[in-house]
């Protein structure tokens, strides 16, 4: 699994020509960097006693960042596994009719998998952003910048998962299926932008 | 070294409430993640008959992330250790005024380490976005999103660490070495936008 592998062993098998972990991957990954990073700027707000007042609602958050931290770690591997569903797919006999059939079929489907589990992740990080924007106003200000670097992380997973939906819808048949998620998708693209300029502009040095 | 932990353990430690890896690191490790994805794309095109026209120009790129991958894995360690620096002298003794002065200055000069330290992984992701614009453009089509989401890593990874530059900067009084480098960062801040932008724009789907 990718999620067990060392650090730079995940890295070199990125740069190789194998085709995973590619920008799906990638986008888990850069919502999971944003969650942990997000998470320690919480931890270090926890039980100082300048942040007393808004300790309840840190802790809150704390737990929401640490269960999206498994939920992107998992969502690596998915990716990836979606990604190859779609090549084992295209693999398939396609001698008789029947053949061409059942392997277009398998692709379909496969396309609608692979179009589903970056959607998963641009939905996370797109969650994420808003507790990312609590955390930099709210959180020990010490650690403001850490909070506003996991709001752009978050910012940069959506937008990633985003592009390996649309490669994906690109080749989906299913003209409802495209429709419905191309819709969500361009809304939740064209707010990333607004709501990361806005945590941005939010702080000043 | 955080270069040689595993992916879990190192996303474990970001999220801990040790302060080290920071913002620095994580935008170091986005330039990184960035420079593989690229490499991938480079790695995808060079071989393939469609591409022969483009051939030297791709080698010569995918060399060039290869080296930057190694750069920014460094850097993941050199942004914690200059962080330690400042803690260290923050540490030391104030009791007389001799004392205080030395602690001072060593302060100060962990400072600028630490400033420069992120500023060396921003002029990296920086310089890097501009071959990530010839991947996305001349690269094997098939994966034109993962140089796509690499642009972003790259944009990420500059804004992120010119707000830990900044952070620094904010606390160092040398006013010419403050000015000297504002000026780089804001130059960079507001071209990066602008360069992202174009590349996003280049491609239809």
């Amino acid at each position: 699994m990718l999620k067990d592998m060392g650090l730079k062993e995940f890295i070199n098998q990125t740069a190789s020509k194998e085709p995973v972990p590619g920008g799906g991957s990638i986008a888990a990954l850069s919502g999971l960097l944003g969650a942990a990073l997000a998470e320690m700027v919480a931890n270090l707000t926890i039980g100082k006693k300048n942040y007393l007042e808004v300790e309840d609602e840190i802790k809150e958050i704390q737990s929401k960042f640490e269960t999206l931290r498994f939920e992107f770690l998992d969502m690596i591997d998915e990716d990836a596994e979606s990604f190859d569903l779609v090549m084992q797919a295209f693999k398939m006999p396609k001698e008789t009719d029947e053949d061409k059939l059942v392997r277009t079929q398998k692709i379909q489907e496969g396309l609608k998998i692979a179009a589903l589990s970056p959607l998963n992740i641009a939905r996370k990080s797109f969650e994420m952003i808003d507790i990312c924007e609590v955390v930099v106003k709210k959180g020990n200000k010490n650690a403001v910048t850490d909070g506003m670097v996991a709001a752009m992380m978050a910012r940069t997973s959506v937008l990633s998962a985003i592009l390996n939906v649309r490669i994906n819808l690109s080749s989906i048949k299913d003209e409802g299926f495209v429709e419905e998620i191309t819709e969500e998708i361009d809304r939740m693209e064209k707010e990333i932008f607004v709501k990361e300029e806005r945590i941005l502009k939010s702080v000043e040095f």
